[in-house]
């Protein structure tokens, strides 16, 4: 693994969408995967399973799927973002949302082209804190190798396909967490455009003021 | 932030459960937030809130209910993993049983003493994705920090007494993710015991080999 600091992967490791197709070598996702199993789980019960695909075939079954849901998603619960961009095209908010939505439809057109998907599984995890500082973990590991990545939950929509087609049994109560397209990017990795802790954050009672202000980030790339 | 590379932080960021009083400097806990609202989130729509509680008041509300969710964990979720390590004390899933059940109750007495809880609560995050990303880097950020934590969901039991002591309002749909206490260890780094990726992942389809061992971890202490 590239000796990287924690900062710079905490910093650096934003949502990746854009990537090549060249394959990710087999030590690489050793690493990943090595990685992710370290991470805590309640109980330490690692009631976990993962799923590498880089079967065209797979891929291919997969790829259509995923476009309808994307298409659902923005018909429901991204429907008020949508009108909203439309509306005040000029806002940072609507700025912001078209950058994901053009994303997004990116890798929709393109996801049988990943060359690695992750599928994520867990059971006995109702908040998701059991599974996800492993995918999480595997997201960072990955930055350190160079290899972009993002979450994606949208399956949800279609969930009955997706756990046919990868084979889940269905009466062991596996629960799919998400799926973590993964690719060398096309472009480059920096800052993403966050709201400041201190917006985001209280002390001791909703709504009480942090009582720290951080209005630039408190790392930044050399 | 200490100089210190992501593998060390991903390999030693365990539960940490047993810490001192000390409290934890406001530039520590800044640079923690600061690290935690780097994470990505669906549609990068950030709709999360961070809570710190270091007010001991509202810690020693805390800490009862606390104790009485432990209990009440301990005898239904873990009913059967607890009759299991009486029935069988020296087997090696008993033993690590017993490991959880003894720090998790030292946790438990100690509730009040932690300096920092972290609540983290998200909207329209079903699967958990797009708030435990941003917990994981928290407690990454604090490990470089040499702050030890952990995540616990169990106030799930009484959250309506625990939203209530936090001010949260009930109208606004915030949802409670986990608390996280913190605070400096009284004992060691180290790696935790896992099983290895290679018996908890699967390739292309599910219960098919993942074609790579991984028997040992790839990254150990000098």
């Amino acid at each position: 693994m590239a000796d990287m600091t924690i900062q710079e992967a905490l910093y650096t490791t934003r949502a990746m969408r854009r990537i090549k197709k060249d394959p990710i070598p087999e030590d690489v996702q050793a690493r990943i995967l090595d990685a992710a199993i370290r991470a805590p789980s309640g109980g330490n019960s690692q009631n976990w399973r993962f799923l590498l695909v880089d079967d065209p075939k797979v891929r291919g079954e997969l790829g259509p799927i995923y476009r309808d849901c994307i298409e659902n998603l923005w018909k429901t619960f991204y429907a008020d973002r949508i009108k909203a961009m439309q509306a005040t095209p000029d806002a940072a908010d609507s700025i912001e949302m078209g950058k994901v939505l053009k994303s997004a439809n990116w890798m929709a057109r393109h996801f049988e082209d990943y060359p690695l998907l992750l599928f994520a599984f867990a059971q006995g995890d109702p908040t998701g804190g059991s599974i996800f500082p492993a995918v999480w973990s595997a997201m960072l590991a990955a930055r350190a190798e160079g290899v972009g990545s993002t979450i994606t939950s949208v399956m949800l929509f279609q969930i009955d396909d997706v756990l046919k087609i990868l084979g889940v049994p269905a009466d062991e109560g596996w629960v799919f967490a998400c799926c973590v397209p993964m690719g060398y990017p096309t472009g480059r990795w920096g800052l993403a455009r966050r709201r400041p802790a201190h917006e985001v954050a209280f002390r001791n009672q909703w709504g009480e003021p942090l009582g720290i202000e951080i209005p630039e980030p408190l790392w930044t790339p050399e």
